[in-house]
């Protein structure tokens, strides 16, 4: 059994915590194990960073618009959105966070994030897979 | 038990689409849960990203090839090939995906890449193993 | 039950190499499945590359600097640090490795490094849970 997340994007760019929604799943299935949490989009990933000062989230969006400018005069891909998927494959499309003790075994400072890099978009999904083990 | 792929690169920079083969490997194996993908290089690595128009990978290539372009005064490394290390690791040397009935768990336009960077060789290695979990 | 590595950093940019301390783990817990790696930080990820020539790692950390400048008068975020937060992202927070008989499936020249971004800092922790499946 999965659980997909249905979430709406307002921005171009945009990072959304969706930490609490992969802990409530964890809460209903299982202790000791992993949760796989996976964006089922080429221009959306799924990365772990900074939840605390929301400087991060502007600086890191922006840093990576630097890196892989929307606007680029030899991208071919006809949609324009070649950077977002640069974008997505860099942070990646899924991560696995280990759980331990019905918590997700994350350090202080660390969320789990949607990030949209081709937005706004209605329905973006995220799907969610825990896996127990002792 | 793991299977391991074993596929020829034909260009420096190329994206090869294993989707099938992950997913004839499923179809023998399992009903539910993940599978792990993974590159045995450090200048190959694996991605999920658009699986449609073919200019994308063309963009992305190229993309990457300008963000750690093959040619650079400082690098050291002898062998020449620094650049397709840092792809490999921007990428990911391996992906996670969720497998729900007996299918992988991909959007509409993801695939699964293999992601050569140091081009041709013969024998690249991805292997694969699937974890059962309900 | 998790087990989980403490490690003090010496350098602002540094690439450990802990696959020993991971096959450890599977020596004691496990023959088959896969093996998540995780780092429990904003500015440290984690990596699978080159565990031979060390200029591999120095080429790494200059070009991942270059990409993501320590020092850029746009950012907002007050610790000054949202470069490590950017390559941490690239690189990731964790990486995932199959296990099979008993030892990581890694290629010849693949090793697991923990990659600090922002130090040096003692007390970097990484956890590591080892899933099995046969």
């Amino acid at each position: 059994m999965i659980k997909t997340l249905t979430i709406d994007t307002k921005k171009r760019d945009e990072m959304i915590d969706i930490t609490t929604y992969v802990q409530d799943i964890i809460n209903e299935e299982m202790k000791e194990g992993i949760v796989v949490v996976q964006s089922l989009h080429t221009t959306a990933g799924i990365t772990v960073n900074e939840n605390a000062d929301p400087d991060v989230k502007t600086d890191f969006l922006r840093r990576l618009d630097e890196v892989y400018p929307w606007e680029h005069t030899l991208d071919l891909h006809g949609e324009g959105n070649t950077a977002a998927h640069l974008k997505t494959s860099t942070v990646g499309h899924s991560q696995t966070i280990i759980v331990t003790n019905g918590g997700l075994q994350l350090g202080t400072w660390q969320g789990i994030y949607l990030c949209e890099f081709d937005g706004p978009r209605s329905g973006r999904r995220v799907s969610i897979k825990t896996i127990e083990a002792e």
